[in-house]
């Protein structure tokens, strides 16, 4: 899983496949976690933030393993943003972002066939489940802190590429991600990535659940702009420093 | 530990010792950390989804590790489904999933014999200790709960043998299972393995435990049936893509 | 960390160090995490099981790691027991074991100076943090619970040594200990270590604790005889299958 | 990851970059911890010791991983100490101590800016988001608590050189702060290393937060020589035993 190599590695028709079944497994687990520990019909109601950063870390292990053969597994277009800044080469961005758009939406509707007993007994706003929202409405402050949270993960990386991990490099970015989640997650949720927050929250719009409440569209800029600035980022960083 | 190695890798004899063992080792410790936090008289009592989530985890982890040499450690009837459909080759199925339902049974005992004082003193319910149950109970959706969740299990130990991680699969294995706990346990349970839901089942009827309750026989075929599909489905579906 | 090499792979001065050094830090770090969250002053207090089993795991991470290079780092009786079964090689066992007694007595110690503010303002019974009691006491059961316990550590850790893990299984171990506190530690709060017990209880007599209440010695076999026949067993049955 | 190479491996600028860059981010992902789980408006309120100690653990991961290839991430003075010791050579220790000190006020600052919105609605001390603080006040029993703390860590960091672990060792370490944490870190709040403690202390005297209460210097020196002793010492054991 050597991200840094970008340039052409993968096929048109590889990188579709991997970035759309990678990004589907990412949101159907990421988003699985939400729905477990916050739907009350759920044997992990209430299993607290450590359960939410694991299952997102553990998400990211299952869907990068599955897909990094066949794409690289960005599943992100913030990952696929600072790669290109890296390395210069834009040409496949719009095919890897596309599919990490679609493949989002396909994982938030499998959340809700995973759960669909409890979103059809549901009865209060479910919005958390499927995209991210500030615990402190601040517009500016908020992409601030998706900035930085993406910013450490895009580095973290990048980075890894120096490093002699060989194959285990998929398992360090899913502690990773456990640990920006621990750390850095607690203003605005952590999204880092904006098909993981923009795809589920169109899913979401769309789902028929009863009582789910808004969509929350005046924030849905937040979680997409953050994560791109912060992964562009890293990108001009990494060439500067590494 | 190979499992994509699986057209007569292992000789009988090796297969029934390995899976035989290695399923007794994962009911072992799966269904001990469920005694563990259910059992009132245990130090891990209410020790909470996440202790379950790992404890499940980590009997993968030492029940592979454990067996892998031998029979490349399936221990669950659907990854021995996924991998006959993927390869064609049927022919050590039987013997596979015999030997799987044999260790769980012992498994299930072992477990009994581990929590003996806390079992004679019990007088709620038990069966949460041994098999899954739903949390809405809805055969339909249940099986589909089941089905995906197993697909991601199959589909991310048959993609595995593509990654550079050597001896190092069984751990991300077993935080797969952890993840996949995590995030798709809340409706069902996540049997995921129709040996360890039917085995310890069975034990369940069969052992002399006061206040037990009903073995719910109606809900058996779900973890059963569920997720033979997920592993075909993951068969197939791997066949196609990869 | 080639624990199967036994036979003279280390001399006798190495020996000493390795597992006295190594055992000390193991029960400074598992005794530790129960001081850690059972004393009223400290901000570890009611952690909670999931925290004392990580704890003791992440302690064979560290005193393994650190002690593997000189005596191959096996920190218990029990383990030097069934690779001396394995390999009929028993000359070095009573080193391994007389420096075990003495490093586990050194780790209790050390316990005891790093949390001394808090022994000194203690007022209720502290033998938890130092050796390991019963939920329910029956001695046949609770020697079965840690026979079954030890078997499954020493069972790991012998047939390790058929993976391709090779700097990486140390870690495998110290996560094979975290499950089986997870899933079978709940009625004895698994010794699975008889110098790991007895050591830190002749410290517990010995050091002047205010109000530490009794040292219970009439359970302090149990903890000792539980796990010898474990690691006997395994060694033998794994001589029989593997 | 090799950090016994010490003499000359790296240039004086990649020294200062690797640990301004490392150092910053252990203590943005570290403090960030802190935050999450202490301030009210935030997704990780509560979230308990567990968190804490893995959000410290995998901040250790990510600083490491990054800077590695840079300056072999000491990222603590303690260790750098530690390493001289060994060595004898003292020649770049100013260098990687005067850029851990930069370092971890940058990363202060960081934590500040990513909850920036709850530092502002703030009405409550948070110097234990910057620095660490005793539960029992004991000058003497402090620095102990954190020479022995500090002790193993840098013999674990020190004897990992002789594992086969090649890029793994920094997963190791991070584990290793984990269980120290989990272990050691009750009565102090494990410090464990000077620049971690005091550089966040001078930004929390800096920055304007309201109600943030004392910077407590009177303990500053504590968590600063406990330390570093604890470094020296295992630098100087470690070349005695090993």
């Amino acid at each position: 899983m050597d991200k840094g190599v970008f340039v052409s590695a993968f096929s048109n028709g590889d990188v579709f496949v991997g970035e759309t079944l990678g990004t589907a497994a990412l949101i159907l687990l990421g988003g699985g976690v939400c729905a477990a520990v916050t739907l009350k019909k759920s044997k992990a109601f209430n299993a607290g933030w450590l359960a939410i950063t694991f299952g997102w870390g553990f998400a990211v292990l299952i869907a990068a393993y599955m897909t990094g053969s066949k794409s690289g597994a960005h599943l992100n277009p913030a990952v696929t943003i600072a790669l290109a800044v890296k390395s210069g080469e834009w040409s496949q961005v719009p095919l890897y972002i596309g599919s990490q758009m679609l493949g989002a939406m396909i994982g938030a509707t499998l959340v809700w066939l995973t759960y669909l007993g409890q979103f059809q007994a549901n009865e209060e706003p479910t919005l958390g489940i499927f995209s991210t929202g500030p615990e402190i409405r601040n517009p500016i402050q908020n992409v601030l802190t998706e900035v930085i949270g993406t910013f450490v993960l895009c580095m973290a990386i990048l980075t890894l590429g120096k490093a002699e991990i060989k194959g285990m490099g998929t398992l360090i970015v899913a502690l990773t991600v456990v640990g920006i989640g621990l750390s850095l997650g607690g203003p605005t949720g952590y999204a880092i990535n904006p098909a993981r927050d923009l795809g589920p929250r169109i899913m979401h719009a769309l789902l028929p659940i009863p009582g789910k409440g808004s969509s929350d569209w005046s924030y849905a800029w937040v979680p997409v702009v953050g994560p791109l600035i912060g992964g562009a980022l890293a990108g001009g960083v990494y060439n500067a420093l590494f």
